[in-house]
């Protein structure tokens, strides 16, 4: 932490600053100059809260060193994370194909769309069964009918599946039932869902918030693994923006800003990211070429009647003409095909 | 709902484009330009889901034209909200200056504050019991002894009290205790949490969401009015922007949108809007002179020791010349401090 | 300037970083911690820049501590600016009501306004000769006879004339004509025009651009006042964000940001800040309340017939009436209408 | 243009708006609903102005059908625009790499650096010679002496060079030294300087600037083509967030949304998208993967040195590496490096 006292500070205020410090237990720094003055701390061991500085006589700006987070974070852990699901892997030389329907609207519907995801190279099967949605009047999903149509779909396409959780009833269920617990943007600070979630020992995806800064995922991140689970997948899925040509705006910035930051592997979601389908190819290969190490997309065989998204979501040609042009473009990068 | 067709459509296109707004029961009117068609919808007695059309062939936009809220809305509803919570009115005619603490802290300083605000002036009492915080190691409140605290603060002020719930579980809590039930801004689109709160028989105020929409954020209020809890409070607490000399920015402008499309009272928090201490006071000031039907403010006799939020906390004396202030512009605006 | 190493650096990165500062002739500051090093730097009198540290091996950021403005910033003049333009003051303990047509469109209309204006009880008239148009199809403005028209209103109504200048050349005709120069929006960082600018002996308004920050504007009021030009205006139009229920989001905590940081008057547009006619009387009334120094606000008679941003224009009886609210609300605060 | 009506508007005010539609030489088409009406507009040929209708009586909302720019759109030409500058072709089928210092900062840096990058296989030379900085502080640039520098560099290397032009004075030299003038963020609403631009004969880089909507970059685009130059590339280079990770946010959705609205060629800046050097490469490879049409790097072979954007300049080493991989990641994407 670094403090910065406002323009001339008295001595008394420098004094108080200083004597806050050292009865925490810290190491105060003087920094003086010509009209301001800073005092550095040393000697914690985990990030300190600026508020309790800021208030003090005389501080203009308290500025964190130590990063807010941990566990989440390259400071105590370099290496990248990795870990397997069915025969997926999240972390490095591994590039994951999530795909499948939006959401989980019949039996007939999920096999159709999994066996066709499976055919062309998917490597993790996606479908919702509880879906937030921004209306009370729309559809919100099969629940524990859609879960149980998604783990047959499993059985038959041996691929892992992957679906979201909204609170701790659907939690509880989702568990039961799926490969990868998906958390999503509007949960991404739901702190009782992330404590829950952290007990838990099956892989989390952990979409990033629509305004969230890279720190706040990192924290909310941390507060999953300080539970005690470590298998997080990141998943940028684009933030609000001020152009509406676009749903959300994906942050391929940001990608590289918490891969940088962190260890844990990082997902990309074309659909929603753009939420227009002549996007989601392009936008999956940028990513593939950019480092992120999985993608999930919507695949709908027939968007027109999809009951949610419909317009995001590709069509299963579509989906395996990207497959297999990112299998052209993975070599080059070192990377293979999950 | 008005659908715009992709340039120069062909006329299977635009068929199949009425043959499914017929199908669906409601009414399609053609409306042909020089290379542009359009279809406008009539009919229909709720907001139609653009999805339902965007994915057919040919279409290029869908333009909605009833809004996606009823209840929410002005549509249904033309004259003001106005409820009464102890003596203050939410509604028009009236003010209502809600204070205290950010968070209860023990029972002396919750006390202390308490009658510092009411002798100042303050119709409600807030305190926050459960505290939702960025990071999993900062404090996250005292929980039910903090409920009980703030009881007894109502008890001897005879101020009604808000405070917040985060989940299923501390909602019970606050439900039993507190006068108004706080949303906060991580949980505007908690779509579980909004079902169970439309279910109860207290005022809600529900916080904006860090970049919601103002329809996003009517939205939400639809999810609680739709359980049948009409009394919502809407509570405008900053949006997450560029810029980093505020915590947030503050959106005046959309109290007057929401003021506009919606009955519901609106309260501005200029505390967690701005997150600077200076800024509180012109800033509740002119959420008054704005229209707005609440302010809700933190103080704090004692900021440098704040548990949480200190720099955004203003003292007991500036809080009482603020509400003296507040009380001179009031009359000039048709407004009475309740 | 602080600068943060990299964790656990080496001793030939921090001597490197040290060197280079002692070579520059400042003051290197070690500040060592566990895993962390940081290195303060003094005996600067300006500004450093974060460049000439971080491309430096070992070094992981850089923190300004002097602001990288000066005329413009409190630390070397702590008392506000103030100076007339007519009757009008911009400066503490007064507040000026700047009001007219968006766009001079003739004679017969511009006299109309101002007219009407005047007897409401504005102290500057504001119109645009010069327009700047996000489409090149649109009315750009009358030019120089728009100049000359705003002067004949102004002679025939007493009252200072404030006008866009949007180039070199529209700049000497508005220096000849105008009493107050505005600079747009989309011109704060048009770095030759503020150099031009700062070197005229008229004041300046200058806007915030779209998404500036308050720093950079606060460079750009620097621009012009390095030339030799410190009679700066501030005006806060709105800044860009996601919602479209506004035309842009008013930034009223910008407003006491920039006023903390800068001893320069703050005017607010309310007009273009907002877009639409039914804001621009309460934005107008929590502008005074929350401390800035004036409003411009568009009036136009006729608002149908407007040839540019009608829909934001208040009709001269709104005006009026706005007016008498304001003369009510500007005692309690100190405030005189200039 | 489709107009909304206010809930249940009388007779009249509908009345009102179709006459004005018929005043105008248009054709109304009224859409009459339960409680709302809305009202198309057929027989213009170009985008009317939403203004026009606003203010009438009972207007609530007109929404634009046709789009506001016509040159720069696909609905005149529907083929994209390729053309080339020296041996690089802005089009479809090629991948074009520029490459160079942020600024020229003498001869000896500025042929060292593009000897190395012409080396490496870039196709065309940046550099600047006239800096937009956000300090009147900050270096400024070398001005003439620059762009000389610039004209060396390109006989000895044999590649065209692209420089930016700040203002009418600056423009008139960029004019005579460089083959492709580029415009800057902060210029891409100085309309005055479009206007000079659009008479020209040589190709224009306009970079989007820093929150410009993709509709207004296009206006911003269709002002060059209106004055007869059509030889423009748009260029994204990170626009304004809430996020400090990265310098601006890449919007690559928005380069997809740019290109399916638009037959211009689109460039991606990831030096002054990212502004972190580690972020370059990356963001490149993600450029070329996604379908845009160039890159435009910083190369500096001493960034500690560099008088400008240090930090965002990558090696003449990485480079190198870099225009291998995107050699290699071509062919899949049927592209050819130019």
């Amino acid at each position: 932490m670094l403090i910065l006292m406002k323009s001339n500070p008295s001595k008394e205020q420098v004094d108080g600053v200083v004597a806050k410090i050292t009865q925490l237990g810290y190491k105060p720094h003087l920094i003086p100059g010509e009209h301001d003055v800073a005092v550095g701390i040393t000697g914690n061991e985990t990030a300190l809260d600026p508020e309790t500085f800021i208030a003090l006589d005389g501080v203009k700006e308290c500025i964190p060193v130590t990063k807010p987070y941990k566990l989440a974070g390259r400071a105590f852990k370099k290496t990248d994370t990795s870990f397997q699901v069915g025969n997926a892997t999240f972390g490095p030389g591994s590039f994951v194909v999530i795909a499948g329907p939006c959401a989980v609207e019949s039996e007939e519907q999920t096999l159709r769309i999994a066996r066709a995801v499976k055919a062309a190279g998917a490597a993790v099967l996606r479908g919702g069964a509880y879906k937030p949605r921004s209306s009370p009047y729309a559809f919100r999903g099969m629940g524990v009918d859609g879960l149980k149509i998604l783990k047959l779909a499993s059985k038959e396409t041996g691929l892992p599946v992957i679906t979201e959780a909204l609170d701790p009833e659907s939690l509880e269920k989702v568990y039961e039932y799926a490969d990868i617990i998906q958390l999503g943007t509007r949960n991404m600070q739901n702190f009782s869902l992330l404590d829950l979630v952290g007990k838990l020992d099956k892989p989390v995806m952990l979409k990033r918030g629509m305004s969230a800064t890279i720190e706040e995922w990192l924290q909310a991140a941390e507060y999953i693994m300080s539970g005690g689970n470590t298998k997080v997948i990141l998943c940028e899925r684009g933030v609000r923006s001020f152009d509406t040509n676009t749903r959300n705006m994906v942050d391929l910035g940001g990608v590289l800003a918490v891969r940088n930051l962190s260890h844990l592997p990082v997902c990309v979601d074309p659909s929603h990211g753009t939420g227009k389908r002549f996007m989601v190819t392009p936008m999956s290969r940028a990513a593939l070429a950019l480092g992120a190490n999985a993608v999930m997309i919507d695949v709908h065989d027939r968007p027109a009647e999809a009951l949610c998204d419909g317009p995001q979501a590709i069509l299963p040609d579509e989906f395996a003409e990207l497959v297999k042009t990112l299998r052209q473009l993975a070599p080059p990068l070192g990377l293979k095909l999950a």
